[in-house]
This record gives structure tokens, sequence and C-alpha cells, in this order.
């Protein structure tokens, strides 16, 4: 039972929508079925996924409604066009009309294929998010950012579609593997660093209960991770100016993810790497003290996270990948710096030689 | 050189859009170059209308420009998933980011892929619909629904994105074909029905003209169609309800489209015939005289036009096919009906009986 359950709301006019956070929030509450407008449901699921959770979803959902699961191949390589063309021809199959809602159950990966399938869905239809995964549940299940990749790009095909409601079980993270909850807690040091002092110090004492999923102090983790995210994309939905800070290591991240090939780095141990790139960036411009470089690192590696991009990349395979990044406008790559702890600014005018020195160097 | 030049506005907030109508707009104006925000451009077009406008468009682009030009094969059968796919491979090799502009120039296909292309790629891009068939000059250039087919339906992978601006050059239409210049007269006439008493009657009254291809006469009437189309998605850009009205005909339509196999009937044809049933529906309901359905058949007629459905379409066969379309609303099928010459609204009460009496009767 979920004697600690939190709302919150990401706040977008006609589009807001509520974040729950608790325990045991799968099988004791209404909340899914609570969200459901019409008589028709695709749940989206994975083949890791499906056997833990998917039962537990099915029963809340009335006998009433026309119910149709989807089970996906696991990984973010099956996170392709292809994997949506199929998506849709199930869901046509089984005659879903325009009324229907979309659950996405599952990490980052079904999420992110969902969100845009209902985005595209007979043009639109509802969707729920109910993130599995830590790095889902504190960064891709809220924002409304929806995507599949491309070989020649991560998230590349996509759309900016908001939830109608997201659905955070807590207890889900038991059973998640060293590796993915480890990436999750990057996305948690991120919030820290690109807006809140006060939260990076808490996660820097708390980095032991963290790293042991201490049930209270991720519970506080997930809740002031996701205020963070609301606060940013309520201001910038479509991320013409604020919402960039949460790209924090992104761009590198994104490099190292591509160089690497899909599913070998976890999004999170990539941005974790890339957040050091730009933090270090950050202090050789001065704008933070190079003890923070420090601490990060050793936060990052008591966390279980990597600290060095791949000793193969050169700041000539970064540059070359990160060109077709989206963070890239008329040529000028463009980069997330802190210009002090808390505080993130995007900027583009990074040169050649500061990359060399700072990869290369 | 275009000495009558029409400006109409979309007016849709802060994505409002211009509507240019004139002839010979495309060689003889900085439009398209004025409407490019950026300085990289993809130039969607198909095998037919690159010969004939391709040239003339690329001129507009200054040299400085990154310009990729994709020549998609001609037909609505390759409104397709995997079409889409393949315009998305050769965009990407190009390395255009999300700041290039999307131009469509072509018919409703060209357009109606270049814009969900432009929707999702990199989470959307501006884009530019340059129509040069009439169908597409008064109706799905404006608005912003876009979409791909799929082997189950019309139109159900899409997005309701709008274009930044519309170029008509009447001029294009010299080089149209009669089946497909009638057909787009379908849709003129439609504007007349669901909102213009006025409008319907000069229609009447200028079919020769509009049959002929009357320059001025043709001006006016993309003129009025556009006007009303764009007054209509103002009032309900995403079909929540008043643009509903948009579709008389269209249930029907679809269900002959879908029956024949995308390509065999054009759209405007299979409108026409679904605005028929549709007209004589609402005469069997009482709500218009039956005379106006023997002047919309003489009109549609005249026009070139079809007036029947396929003969070997049952009453069961239009139910069957109309379950699975996107009007359908938690099973129960909606139609647009007239309840005066000029005035539509939309029901979802019709019975089966009197499907069985209208088509099999």
């Amino acid at each position: 039972m979920s004697q600690q359950q939190t709302t919150l709301h990401v706040e977008l006019g006609d589009r807001r929508y509520p974040i729950y956070v608790g325990a045991s929030l799968l099988s004791a509450s209404n909340l899914i079925a609570g969200a459901i407008k019409g008589r028709q449901v695709v749940v989206v699921t994975n083949e890791t996924i499906a056997p833990l959770y998917l039962d537990t979803v099915l029963r809340q959902l009335p006998d009433t409604m026309l119910v149709t699961s989807v089970i996906l191949p696991d990984g973010e390589q099956y996170k392709t066009w292809q994997t949506l063309g199929d998506l849709f021809d199930q869901v046509l199959a089984a005659r879903h009309n325009r009324s229907t809602t979309f659950i996405a159950l599952g990490g980052g990966v079904v999420g992110d294929i969902t969100g845009f399938a209902a985005a595209c869905y007979q043009r639109g239809v509802d969707f729920i998010q109910i993130p599995t995964t830590l790095l889902a549940q504190v960064d891709s299940s809220v924002g409304g950012k929806t995507a599949v990749n491309h070989p020649l790009g991560k998230n590349m095909i996509g759309a900016f579609y908001q939830p109608t409601a997201v659905v955070i079980d807590t207890s889900t993270l038991a059973t998640l593997g060293e590796r993915e909850y480890a990436a999750g807690l990057a996305e948690v040091v991120k919030y820290g660093l690109i807006y809140d002092p006060e939260f990076h110090r808490w996660i820097c004492a708390n980095r032991d209960l963290l790293a042991a999923r201490d049930v209270d102090t991720l519970r506080h983790a997930i809740q002031r991770s996701c205020e963070i995210k609301a606060e940013v994309v309520a201001a910038d939905e479509r991320e013409s100016g604020l919402r960039a800070i949460l790209n924090l290591g992104h761009t590198f991240g994104h490099a190292i993810e591509t160089h690497m090939g899909y599913g070998s780095w976890l999004h999170g141990e990539a941005v974790a790497a890339g957040m050091v790139m730009a933090v270090r960036l950050s202090a050789m411009r001065g704008s933070v003290d190079v003890d923070l470089v420090v601490e990060l690192e050793q936060l990052l590696v008591d966390l279980g996270l990597p600290v060095w991009a791949p000793q193969d990349m050169t700041s000539a395979t970064f540059i070359d990948l990160m060109a077709l990044d989206k963070k890239v406008i008329d040529g000028q790559m463009r980069f997330v710096l802190l210009n002090a702890l808390g505080s993130a600014v995007v900027v583009d005018d990074v040169t050649e030689a500061e990359l060399t020195a700072l990869i290369d160097g």
C-alpha cells in the first residue's frame, strides 16, 4: 500500500498533467484506470517488463475496455522506425480508434516509442507513462520528448507530445539491474548541478543511501528531480531556451553512445562521462572551481558510473559525431556549461582548440 | 508577373501563417525565400512535378543555403510509412539539422508526407506548402493535417502540424489533368454546401467557367475556399468540434477509396460521390429539400465528377470499412450532414437501417 504518495504537476495550461510518485502505485490504486478517458487501451511494454508488471497493470483495467498488449523486444537497438511501424500494425489490426489511450509500461525506450506512437496514431491519442526504471522516472517520462533513433543519430525522428499522466511506482526499482540503476542516478546528479545547489549537496551527503536504494531517500530524489524537470519544461516546452540546460553532458554523451553503438553504453552512463567533460570545460573557462570537477568525479564513481569517455575517442571523433546533433544550429555546436554550481548556461562559442585541450590534452 | 496577389491568414495565435494566392508566384516573387528562416532547405516533390517546377523553386533559393531535393514516386500508393522512412534517410544523410525548412512542392500526397516529415524530423522543423493541384490548393495544404496511409486505413499515422506559409501559384493548374482538376472542384463545391450559400450559388452559376479553368473565376474559387477553411481551422484546429464539418462526404468517401484500393478513385472523386450520399441522407431526414440532391448531382456531373459509389459496395461494405474511420468514437459512427444549405452538423445517431435505405434501397 502506498502510505506516502506525492502528486506533482507539470504546468502546461490546458495540457497540465499530474505526476504521481509513491510505492506500490501499480497495484494499490485506481490511478491508472482513472487517467483513461475512453474505453480502449493499448499497453506497450517489453519482453523483460511484461512478466514482472504487465498482469498487475491489466488487472487495473475494467473488463469492458478493449485492451491490446504490445510486447516489444528489449533494448535501445529496437527503438527504431521499424519497431514503430510494427506497433502500428498491431494497434490497427485490433481496430483501435482515436479515442484509445496508449500506456507506456517500461523504461525510457518503451516510453519514447510509445509516446511517439501516441503522438502519431490517428494524429494523436492520449497516453500515460508508467516508467519502471530510475532513468525513465526522473527524466524521460516527464516533459513530452518522444522519438525513435536512426542509424545516423539518436532521437532523430520524434515529437514533443505530453502524456496525460505519469505514474511512478518506486517499488519497481527493486528489480532493476545495478548498471541501469546507476545510469538513472546520473540524471539525478544532473538536476543538482544545473538547478539546485542544495539538492546537489543533499545527493553528495546521501550517496551511500542512494546507492543502497533506501526507499525514503529514493522517493525524495525522484520527487525533487521531477519537480525540477517539471519547472523547466513548463517554462520552455519546446526547448527554445531554458529547457536546453537539461542537456548538460548530453552533447558529449550522445556522441559516445553513437560511437559505441546503441546499447553498448547505457544513456545515463554516457551522460555521466559527458557531464564530467562539460563541467571540466566549465572549469577550464573559469566558470566553476576545478574542485567541483574532482567532487563530481568522486560522486559518480561512488554511484557506480563512468567518468571518462572511451579512450579511442579523440576530439576529432567527437566533433564529427556532434555535428549531426539536434543541438547544432546552422553549423554552430552548442554546449550546456555551468556558470556556477546550480546554474547552467547554453553556449555556442566553444572552439575546436578548447575541445582538443579538453579531450586530447 | 502576379498582378493579382491575395494574402489570407490562418489565425492560430503565435502559429499564425499566411496563404498567398496568385498567378506565377513560383517564379515572380521572393515569397519562398522570404519564408525560410534558416540556411538549410529540403524540397520534397515527386517524379511528375519535378520536371515542371523543381528548377523554378530551386532558383529562388540563395546559393549559400544547403539545399537537398527529395523526389518521391508519384501516387497515393506511395503515401506510406516506408516512403517516409526513405525520406528521413536522405535528409539525415545530407546532415540537415533542426534549423532546416521542408518545402512540399506538389499535390496532397506530397504535402501530407512532407508535413508529417517536418512534424517528426528532429521533433519538428519549419515547413512551407507549395501546392500544385487544385485539391491541395483549396484543401490539404491549409490547416495542418498531415499523415501517411496504412493498409488498414487512410491517414492513420500523422500529426496536426501547421506550415509557416502556403504559396498557391494558380498558374500551376494549367498542366493539371482533367480528372485531377475535377477532383479539386469537388472540395470547392463542399465549402459552399457546408458554410456559404452565396458561394454555392456562385459556383452553380459559374460552373462552365470553372470547368474551363478561367483564370479569374479560379482565383476567386481558391481564395474563397481557403478563407472558409482558414476560418474553420482557426476556430477548431484539432477537430474537437466545428472542424469536422470539413469532412462532408469524407466518411463515405474514405470507404470508397479503401474499397477500391488507393489510387483507383481520386480522393476528390470519392468525396464527390460521398457528398451526394451525405446530402441525400440529409434529405431523407428532412433537413434539406430533395431538390438540393438533384441540383448537386447535376453540378458535379457538369464538373466531370462521379455521383454514385461503385455498384458492388453494399451498406454492409460501407459499415465494415467505416468502423475503422478516425471519425468513429467508441464504436459510434459519425457523419457530417446538412441541416440547411450552407450549414453542416455532425451526427452520431445514423442507424444501420438508414444506411441500408440510402445505399441498398
